[in-house]
């Protein structure tokens, strides 16, 4: 059975995340969501935080997993039998880096292939930095995030601020 | 059983259409390559000649058909039950004019994804009219198309200056 | 009175052009919506239907004027007092052609700006030629283009096919 | 009265910003320089500096004002009651950026609109960040920086280096 | 000695044109103008007359030759033993389309390089069928072009209209 | 006789850096390769590791130097009497950095045209950074570097992780 895995740092999961998870979930048959530790970068919410927010989001899909991933994604991918890696496309200056990053990996992994799906363009402008942004100036991002994501984020700006 | 459609005109189909044929048959299940008919577009060979073409290069794959389409490409999906439609990019301009139709094509018919493959880097330059130019002049195009292809293309040529 | 001229061929008008026409209505005191002979373009609809057309839209508001333009844009610009014209982006190679224009016409008309905006992302797909291609195949195209010029593309292709 | 807010951090201003807040200032009634406080940035200049040198720069024009803005621009922007922002494009990645910032601030404040001005190709080449690291290296800047700056930057790295 | 060919249709040449091909003569011992037929293109000037013009602007450069080519361009560079061949970039979509012939030339003749020059800001607007536009509509296009080609051009158009 | 710079912080060298270095040295009679100091960067390799890995790659070139630049590059390629610039492109996001980068030090040095080779599409995915983030996971990366650098890099992180 085809698995394809949808990687990603989600810091938090956004609504465009969401809308390419599920995207992905209607097209194959068993679908990974794999969260990054994000080594080297420095996250708002800590890897078991941005796992449950994602965990939450996706519970309503039988066949959608949460994994977390150390080191290279595609060895990740190779672990758990995944034919496709899944990656939205926002934008052109998303293109040029996922397209190195696409075959940087082919080239490391031939029997993995990364597919792409354009962006909604309701999401369009969408990124975690963005959303972490308005939030952090107390800007209205409801419609940005899923409603468990909102919760947290104002719990997490709300405390710092308080 | 998913159903993954691989459209173009293909005059003629070139090694790059061909690792992008073979790349959707290793993921998916079953592939219709879709030659569309060109109305309004002078082609180089007549549609039958297209056909036999393409379908002399995917002869080896059982699961992969070819077929003709006329009208909008997402009726032909749809009348195939195809959920998905698989695009080639090899580079930023193609990524713009497919984003648009991916777009276009998501409004008209929500229940069919536009998934996009990256070019292999070594057919990133390859065109149907690059090759015919370079046919054209009596250039060597050995390696960019299909025997089956390089073949019909001298013939042509060849007639058209005998 | 400041002046901001909203150029096109409008062949036809579409609901992302009146987007951009609306968004200047409101941030200039008047606009003039100037449609392009289109020369040396086949155009589907005659000059005086497209004119009818963008009309028709643009009637409920006081300060937007209809005008057909022959001969170069910053010519008719000038001959209105415009300071500014308007131009709607919706993607990485309207930018690309559109700068160039812009650069042309400044070195031409130093004293007329070309002013940007971003397509709402709702209508980024959106061309007159994409809803000619769908329109001309039967296909759906309500919520791409104001009803009247929906009216007026049905009566076009089914007198044409009829 | 339309106000445009014409928003930066002006570390330091450069000629190219010079160019897009006077050709604001010529299709503006009234233009605000909205300096952000560049949090999370380092900046060469303090907020104090920096502001003195675009209040210098532009004191020739009585529609022109300068002020500082903490948190989000459009809320900025919403106590000035602007109806734009404007922004210069220099290039391709200015227009990913920008596209992305113009279409979340819509969403955020649909009242405001984003209007974008491309680059006089004479400064196409000019970053703030460019300037400094000529300045840092002892290169020649002149004519790249307004005279102000280019005292206030030599100071700075002789001051450094002395 | 190494000899590098600038290529192009130059109908007209322009100061865009004219710009790379001296830089051209700066850096290469040894150039050769190459000015391709333009089969299938409908040019405004005949192959002699574009010839001509080109031959006048670089008349006072001893070490640059102007010749006309059939065919492929690499045959041509090739013919004259030359080791590069010189295109100028004026924007991301030139970059796009010179980056896929660069590759396709690569592959058909492995021994020519094609190099790249940026374009002059002061030029980056400017295209032969701009200035055709231009001049037809009787617009300003001094400054863009060298005198000898304005002359010729103010003779076309005026016979055009007279 | 002209000498050509190829510039780098080279940190490690890769096969795509060394490519164009080697096309360099076939179209021009002097090369320096002209390593960064990088400062304000962190290197994994040393200033000296990366000079003798440079110099080891390039051995087999009489016509071809290995340097270390402080300050500005066009200061470095002054001092070396250099006409030329040579830089390879690999994206569409290279193309618009290094475009601003050539116009900026067209600008502070007009006698120095910096020139652009097209990357080999067998390296278009390669970077020094993803080949340290392939090795620090210890994934695979033979054929992205020539095997002097393999070496190094084994040490590296075997030495890092022992």
């Amino acid at each position: 059975m085809p698995v394809a895995v949808c990687p990603g740092t989600f810091d938090p999961i956004t609504n465009g995340h969401l809308d390419i998870i599920e995207r992905s979930a209607y097209i194959y048959e068993r679908v990974v969501v794999a969260i990054g530790r994000g080594y080297g970068k420095q996250t708002l919410l800590s890897l078991q935080e941005r796992q449950e927010l994602v965990a939450g989001c996706v519970s309503g899909y039988s066949h959608v997993e949460v994994a977390v991933f150390d080191g290279l994604l595609i060895e990740f991918a190779r672990s758990r039998g995944a034919k496709v890696i899944v990656k939205g496309l926002r934008a052109v200056s998303d293109f040029e880096h996922e397209f190195q990053m696409a075959l940087l990996n082919k080239r490391l992994a031939p029997e993995i292939e990364t597919v792409f799906l354009m962006a909604n363009p309701e999401y369009m402008f969408l990124s975690s930095s963005g959303v972490k942004e308005v939030a952090a100036h107390g800007g209205d991002f409801s419609g940005l995030v899923p409603a468990l994501v909102s919760d947290k984020l104002k719990e997490k700006f709300s405390s710092a601020s308080g």
